[in-house]
C-alpha cells in the first residue's frame, strides 16, 4: 500500500471511526447474532489475488459490525465496562504505524523510556512508592502470573534451576471472592488448583484474615511452604475490598510475598475519598493495576509493580546472544520481566489519555462513574421487591429482583431471565454474578459517555421486565 | 475527545503516518540517543489540567521520534526483521475503536468467529490438517508456553490439581539452538532449566536425532519422563532447521508431545518450493507461526495451533460464574485457550492483510525476500575474506569477516566494531549471532520495502568499515 493509498483508506476509517462515536447508540449493546452466524458469512477460502481497502471496509461494516457488542455505548454496564478514547486512538494509530518491537532498549529506546516514565508517574498517582518498579504487561492474568512467579522464586530460591519437583508442597491464600486468574497462575506454575487456597470471606466479601490465619498455622505445621496471599481490591463479582494493611503484616509475620489485585478498582486510588481502601498497599510486594479497565485506555495495558524489582527479574532473564547489546548494564530490559520477549509500543496510548484528560479530569470521571452507580444503588434501596446484596465502593451495584413469594432456583431463574430480557432490547447490556449462592445482577460504570440518562433507562428496564415476568399469564 | 474532534486529530495522524511512511529512510535506522536522554526529556510530572492533542503530537514528533529504531526502514535487517503493513494499520485502527475484549464469545460474537475462521485459512495455507484448532496469542514466548503447558499436562494428568510436587523429573528436549523461550517456558511451568535439556547439533546446526534418543533412552532409565520434544524450523541463530519428520517419529516412539517452534519461518511454509523444511509437521502436535513476524501484520500476533484441542483447553480453563453464558454449549470461548484472559481483537489485521495481498501477494513477497538474502549470500561467497557459516534457506544471512590473519578474540571484536560502525552510519541495521563460538553478523529480509539497493548498501558498507578497521594507523 502507498503513503498516497495510505492516506486516502486512513482518512475514510477515521471518518468512519468519526461517525462510529456519534452513532454507537444506534446499535444495540450486545450483538444480536446466532452462534456461527458470522463465520457462515465469511468467504470460505482466502482470496489467491490481494482484494481492495473498498472490499475489506464494506465487509468490515456488513459482517463484521453486526456481530460486534459495543463496549463503546455508554450502555455498555456489563463485566467492569471498559471504555477507550480518542486519544487512546491516536496512540494506537501511532503504535501501529511505527511497529515497534521493544524487548530490549536499543529496539527502540523511546519505547523502553516511556514506559518506565509513565508507569512512574502512574506509581505516584496511585499511591505506591517511586521507588516502586513498574511494566507494562497485556492483562491482569500476565501480570498476577509474573508476581505469582516472582513469589514463588523467593519461596524456592532453587525453583528456577531445578523446578518444583522433589520440593515441599507451597501455596497460595486468596479469598473465595478473587479472581479465577490466581488460580490459573497456580496451574501455569505447577502448584496445581490445591496449591491455591480459597479462605472465606465475611459479611462484606472481604477476605476473613482470622481464617486465613489459622489456615497459615495449620499448613506450617503441615509443612506447607506459603507462596504469597493475593488480596484483592475491588473484586470481580462484588467489588469488594480485602483488607489490605491487615494482610501486608500476616505476609511480613509469615515470611511470605503480598499481591495486590486492583486491575478495576485501582483507578480509584487516584480519589483521595477512597484511599482508605487502598491503606497499606504501598507495602505490598506486588501491585496490578488495569489502565485499559476504568482509565479510559485501549486494550491490552495492565501494570504490574513490585518492590522486588531484581529478584522479578531474576525469575525469568535470559538473554539469548542476540540480544546482548553494549549499553545493556545502563538501561533497562523490559523483556526481563515478563514471559513475552515481543512487547507492543503500550505506554504511548496511557501516555496520550493521561496527558490529554490530565490527572483532574481523569479524577472527576473517575467520580462521576462512583457517583452514578450510588444513585442508582439508592434506587434499588428505595424499591422494597429489589434487593442490593454488597456494598459500593466503586462503580458496580450487585442486586437482585427479590419479590417476597420467589424463593431459591426459582428467583435465581427469574432474575436471569430479567437480564436476558433486558439485554435483548439493546439499550443496555449488564451480566450476572453469583453472590451466597444466588444469581445476582452486576451494574458497573466505566464508559466515558455513560450518563444519568443510560442508568435511568436501565432501571426503568429492569423493573418493566421484572414486572412483564411476573404478570399472570 | 468529541466525535468532530476525532475526526480532525485523526485526519492529521494519518497525514503524519503517510509523511512517515513516504520518508522513513530519512532517518537512521538505530536511534541515536544515549541511555536516558528520552527521559530527561520527557515532563517530571503529568499534567494535573488535560492538555491538546496537538501538544501531544509535537512532542510525539519532537521527543518520542529521535528514540525510535526504526523497524519500518527498509535498511531494517536485524533480529528477524518485520512488517507491518498499510492494511494492518487501518485494521488496528478499527480494533482500537471498537476495543473490544474477546474473552468469550458474547464479549463479541464476530471477534471469536473471525479469530476461528482467519485461524483456519492459515492452517490451511501452512499445510497443516484442517481440522487444526488454532487461536492467537501475542508473541511466540506465549504460544510456546501454552503449547508446553498442554504437554505438561499430557505428561503428568495430574498436575492441573496437585502440581508437580512429588512427582517424577520430567524434561523438555530441544536443541542448543533453539530460542530461550523454551528455557522460559521451562522456568515458569516449574519444569526448571534442568527441566530443558538442549541437544547437541550437526554440522549444519539441526537437532542431532541420534543424541536425542540417546539422552531419551538414559532419562528413561533414570526414571525421569518426557515432557516433549521442541523442534525448530527456523532458528533464531541460523534458521536452521531441525528434521521434524524424524522428530514426529522419535516423539510417537517415546510417547511425547512435539512442539514445533516456526515462529519466524512459517511464512515460507506458504511456498511450494520450501515445503522440505516443514516436511511432517501437519504431524506435530502444536506448531507456532508468527504473522507479526514475516507475514506483514502488525505486532503483536501469534499463532499456536495444537491437534488437542480439548486437552489444551483442559490444560487451563477455569469458567468463572460471571464469564457462564447460555451459548457456551455452541460456541468457541478463546479465553478458555491461554494464560491471558482479555484478549484484543487481533484477528482483524490477519484478515486485512491477507486479503488485501492475497495468498499469490503474500507468496510472491516471501520469495522475493529470500531470493534478495539468496544474492546477499552469493556476494559474501565471493568474497574470500568474508565467511558465511550457515545455509541460507529462508531470508537470512548469516557470515563474518574472517581475513585470515585475525583469529579467536580479536576476530570477535572486529566484527563487533564493523557491525557497529555500520549501525551508526543510519542506513542500515544488522544484529550478531554466535555460532561455533564465533561473534558473526546477521543479515535477515522481512520487509515489504528492502529492495536490492538496500541490500547492496549494506554490503558496501559492510566491505568499507571492514576497510577502514584494518587500515593501519
Amino acid at each position: 500500500m502507498t503513503p498516497e493509498e495510505f492516506e486516502i483508506w486512513g482518512g475514510r476509517v477515521v471518518e468512519w471511526i468519526g461517525s462510529y462515536f456519534r452513532e454507537v447508540e444506534a446499535h444495540p449493546v450486545l450483538a444480536r447474532v446466532e452462534p456461527g452466524e458470522i463465520r457462515r458469512r465469511l468467504s470460505r477460502d482466502p482470496p489467491l489475488r490481494g482484494q481492495s481497502p473498498s472490499d475489506l471496509l464494506e465487509d468490515f461494516t456488513e459482517v463484521i459490525l453486526p456481530g460486534i457488542t459495543h463496549w463503546n455505548h455508554p450502555g455498555f454496564l456489563a463485566y467492569f465496562a471498559i471504555s477507550g478514547s480518542g486519544p487512546g486512538v491516536l496512540a494506537e494509530m501511532l503504535a501501529a504505524a511505527l511497529n515497534v518491537n521493544a524487548m530490549v532498549w536499543r529496539t527502540s529506546p523511546a519505547a523502553t523510556e516511556l514506559e518506565e516514565h509513565v508507569v512512574g508517574w502512574m506509581a505516584g498517582l496511585l499511591g505506591l512508592s517511586s521507588s516502586t518498579f513498574g511494566v507494562i504487561q497485556d492483562t491482569a492474568s500476565s501480570s498476577s502470573l509474573v508476581a505469582l512467579a516472582a513469589a514463588r522464586h523467593r519461596a524456592y530460591p532453587e525453583v528456577r534451576e531445578e523446578g518444583l519437583f522433589g520440593l515441599p508442597r507451597g501455596r497460595i491464600y486468596t479469598s473465595q471472592e478473587a479472581h479465577s486468574s490466581v488460580e490459573k497462575a497456580g496451574i501455569a506454575l505447577g502448584l496445581g488448583r490445591r496449591g491455591v487456597q480459597r479462605i472465606g470471606t465475611d459479611a462484606d466479601f472481604r477476605m476473613d484474615t482470622g481464617e486465613l490465619e489459622e489456615v497459615l498455622d495449620r499448613d506450617r505445621r503441615a509443612g506447607i511452604r506459603p507462596v504469597a496471599i493475593v488480596a484483592t481490591v475491588g473484586t470481580t463479582s462484588t467489588t469488594s475490598c480485602d483488607p489490605v494493611a491487615d494482610l501486608v503484616a500476616l505476609a511480613r509475620s509469615y515470611d511470605t510475598w503480598l499481591h495486590v489485585d486492583a486491575a478495576y478498582a485501582g483507578a480509584a486510588a487516584l480519589l483521595p475519598e477512597c484511599a482508605e481502601h487502598f491503606k497499606g498497599w504501598d507495602e505490598a510486594d506486588s501491585v496490578v493495576v488495569n489502565p485499559h479497565k476504568w482509565l479510559f485506555t485501549q486494550v491490552d495495558c495492565s501494570l504490574l509493580f513490585t518492590r522486588h524489582r531484581e529478584l522479578l527479574r531474576r525469575t525469568f532473564s535470559l538473554t539469548p546472544e542476540y540480544l546482548r547489546t553494549p549499553e545493556a548494564e545502563e538501561v533497562t530490559q523490559l523483556m526481563d520481566y515478563g514471559l513475552a520477549l515481543g512487547r507492543r509500543f503500550r505506554s504511548l496510548k496511557l501516555w496520550f489519555v493521561i496527558r490529554y484528560f490530565g490527572v483532574e479530569g481523569i479524577r472527576a470521571r473517575v467520580r462521576e462513574h462512583i457517583e452514578l452507580a450510588r444513585q442508582f444503588a439508592g434506587w434499588v434501596d428505595e424499591d422494597a421487591r429489589w434487593l442490593r446484596v454488597a456494598p459500593v465502593p466503586f462503580s458496580t451495584v450487585v442486586f437482585r429482583f427479590a419479590p417476597a413469594d420467589v424463593t431459591g432456583k426459582e428467583a435465581d431463574e427469574l432474575n436471569r431471565s430479567i437480564m436476558e430480557d433486558v439485554n435483548g432490547r439493546g439499550d443496555v447490556f449488564l451480566s450476572h454474578t453469583r453472590v451466597g449462592d444466588r444469581v445476582c445482577l452486576r451494574v458497573s460504570v466505566g464508559h466515558l459517555r455513560t450518563e444519568r440518562v443510560h442508568m435511568e433507562r436501565c432501571w426503568e428496564q429492569l423493573r418493566e421486565a421484572a414486572h412483564e415476568r411476573l404478570r399472570p399469564l
